[in-house]
Order: C-alpha cells, then sequence, then structure tokens
C-alpha cells in the first residue's frame, strides 16, 4: 500500500559492516510495512472510535509505540495521513475526468449520487478526521475530488443549468457542506438512509441549479 | 454571569467553626466568581487558538490550575460550558418567537439575516468547538435557537412557501449547515464577507423554498 508519508528511516547514517545499501534497504521496506499496517489499523480504529488512543492503534496495527511515533509523532500527523489515503482511494473509486458530453445537469446528479456512495464506505471516518484535523484541514484534504464539482458548475454555467448568480467557490462549498452533513445527520439518525441520496439531489440541484 | 455549571462546591461538608452558612455561601460565591472568569477566558481564548491549553486559560482567567481543574476537568467539559454560554446569549439577541403573522418566507428571510450577523459575533469560536466537541455535540448546542427555523419550515408549509417533499428534519439541517459553511468560508478567506449574506439567503431560499 502506498501512502504519502515520508519514510522515517531516509537519511539514517550507516552505522557498521552490516548497514550497507541491501541493508538500508531492508529496514526502508520493514518501515513501509509498518507505516502501511499503521495507516490501515487507524482508518479503522478511527472510524470506530473517534478518541482511540494512539497506544491502541498500535497494538491494533502489531507494532510498538516507538515505532508508531517513530513514524507519527501525533494523533493529527497519523489522521492527515488517514484522510489522504482514503480521500486518494474515494478520488480512485470516481475514476477519470466525467465526459464531456454529458449534458452538465445529469452530470451533476450522476456525481451526486456517485460521491454519496463512496461516502457511505467511509462511514464515521469523516466524525472523526473532523475532529483530529478540523473543518478546514478536512476541506483541504478534498480539493482534489472537488475538482470534479467545480468542472461542472462551469460547465453547467455555460448550458444556463447552473445559477450564475453566486460565486463559484461557495456553489463547490454547498455541495461539498451538504454531501457531508447528509451523512452526519444519517450516522445521528434524524435521516434515515433510505432517504437521504434522494434528499440530499433535490436539495443541490435546487441550491445551485438555475 | 450565569453559566449552567453546576457549583463544585456544592454538598461540600462542613469542615470547623467557620464553616457555617455564610461561610459556605462565601465559598459558593467564589467559586461562582471563579467559573465566570473561566468561561469568559476560554470564549476568548478558544476563539483566538482552538488549541489552546488549559494552563493558558487558567492564565487568562486569573486563576489557579487547581482551580480550573476543580471545576472543568477536560477542555472537552469547559469547551461544552462556553458553548452552551454563547447559544444562551445568541439565542436572547434572537429574541421571543417570531410574529405569526410576518408570512414566512419573509420571516426566513429575516431569521437567515439575524442569525448570520449574531453567527459573526462568535467569529471563530465556532471553529474550535467543532474540533473540540465533534459535529453531533455542537449540533445538539443549536438544538433551541433551531427550533425557530422548525417552527418557520412547518407554517411555510401551510402557506405552500417551503418545500413539502423532503424531511422537515432534513431542512432544519440544511439550515444549520449552510449557514455554518458560510461562517467558515469566510473565516477561510474562500468568501468574501460583504457577498457572505446575500449568497446565503439565496442559496437557502433555493434550497428549501417551494
Amino acid at each position: 500500500m502506498a501512502t504519502t508519508h515520508k519514510d522515517a528511516d531516509a537519511g539514517e547514517p550507516a552505522r557498521g559492516p552490516l548497514s550497507g545499501p541491501s541493508s538500508r534497504g531492508r529496514r526502508r521496506a520493514d518501515a513501509e510495512r509498518s507505516i502501511a499496517a499503521i495507516v490501515d489499523a487507524a482508518m479503522t480504529a478511527f472510524s470506530e472510535n473517534s478518541e482511540v488512543s494512539m497506544v491502541d492503534i498500535a497494538r491494533v496495527a502489531g507494532v510498538g509505540r516507538v515505532t508508531l511515533y517513530s513514524h507519527f509523532s501525533s494523533r493529527e500527523e497519523l489522521m492527515d495521513v488517514v484522510m489522504a489515503h482514503a480521500v486518494k482511494e474515494a478520488n480512485a473509486v470516481l475514476g477519470g475526468e466525467e465526459a464531456k458530453e454529458t449534458p452538465a445537469r445529469e452530470a451533476l446528479g450522476e456525481l451526486i449520487r456517485s460521491s454519496w456512495q463512496i461516502l457511505g464506505r467511509y462511514g464515521r471516518l469523516q466524525v472523526a478526521a473532523l475532529r483530529v484535523l478540523g473543518p478546514e484541514r478536512m476541506r483541504e484534504h478534498h480539493n482534489e475530488p472537488l475538482v470534479r464539482v467545480r468542472n461542472i458548475v462551469t460547465r453547467g454555467r455555460r448550458e444556463g443549468v447552473i445559477r450564475d448568480d453566486l460565486p463559484e467557490d461557495w456553489l463547490v462549498s454547498v455541495f461539498y457542506s451538504l454531501l457531508h452533513t447528509a451523512a452526519l445527520e444519517v450516522d445521528s439518525g434524524r435521516l434515515r438512509p433510505e432517504t437521504a441520496a434522494d434528499a440530499l439531489e433535490a436539495t443541490l440541484l435546487s441550491a445551485i441549479g438555475a
């Protein structure tokens, strides 16, 4: 599993006859395996309990506390890597750029439904991440997938199906905000899961449609 | 200043000839002054830095660490009282029930504008509170002011100016979510403050209007 975290062993000086390139390569591979195990464990653990301790994450990952802290100095740093990983996975599921020949309003509906399905996979991770990272850092993590929304908004304005009386940035934020609100509402029991997708789509199309 | 926090001295047994009712009353008054100073200091400190430490809050409040911890055992407990206090103030500014003779759509517009102005006073406190308390607890704090939104939604449906194809709970959440999103967007610099109120009103009226 690839992560965006830098290898904590990089640049460590050689310490004797066994520390040649192959030994260093082995330590790097060990470090990468540890990081992958920690990120996997953290993704599950944070989803189950936003206040899970670093000690518990180390236990689930099968690594020692010292190893965990050598790669991630804080819960925040670890959550940052977990979110980057989750968004990258989500972005890959969303696939490449949407077909330009699909009318923008239809493309928006499709994007709402696929984003909603993907958000469902990460269940409570977003609630935990919001607490650990704060709303602004969470939003930054979503900049890449939100490029799709921006492209549809731009195209939809040209086609006259997206409102052009409000800033584009704001319309993108409305999309992001209502999507995540719907997930929180389902999680809290205020919105029925079988109603959520339709409610979200109807609300978003009214809010940002022309 | 009244707070909702219970007096930590309540129920403490008398400890000698000086601990009569008047001495206990004095200690209770001291405790209330400390709590008020701590909540005031915390409201300012959290607004400036969501990660401010309990030690720094004690310093700004002019109380010792032991006193602070005797009243609030954690940052979360303190933030909970700060938010209760802020929402109570906000709710008082919003005033009593809205006039029933105002048409619902007009009443909704007024409520959006007054809520937006009040939210502006608490600046970055909401960002800090979201991190410390999590989105669900934050939402619970707003249940009382959101009764106004629910009443207008119910009345607006009867008047045919609020959409009736989606659950009432969801429309209330859309109001809450977009209001707080607009505040975050202004805070992050993505939305211009002079545009925000109009953008918020236009979006909300489209999202939940009939």
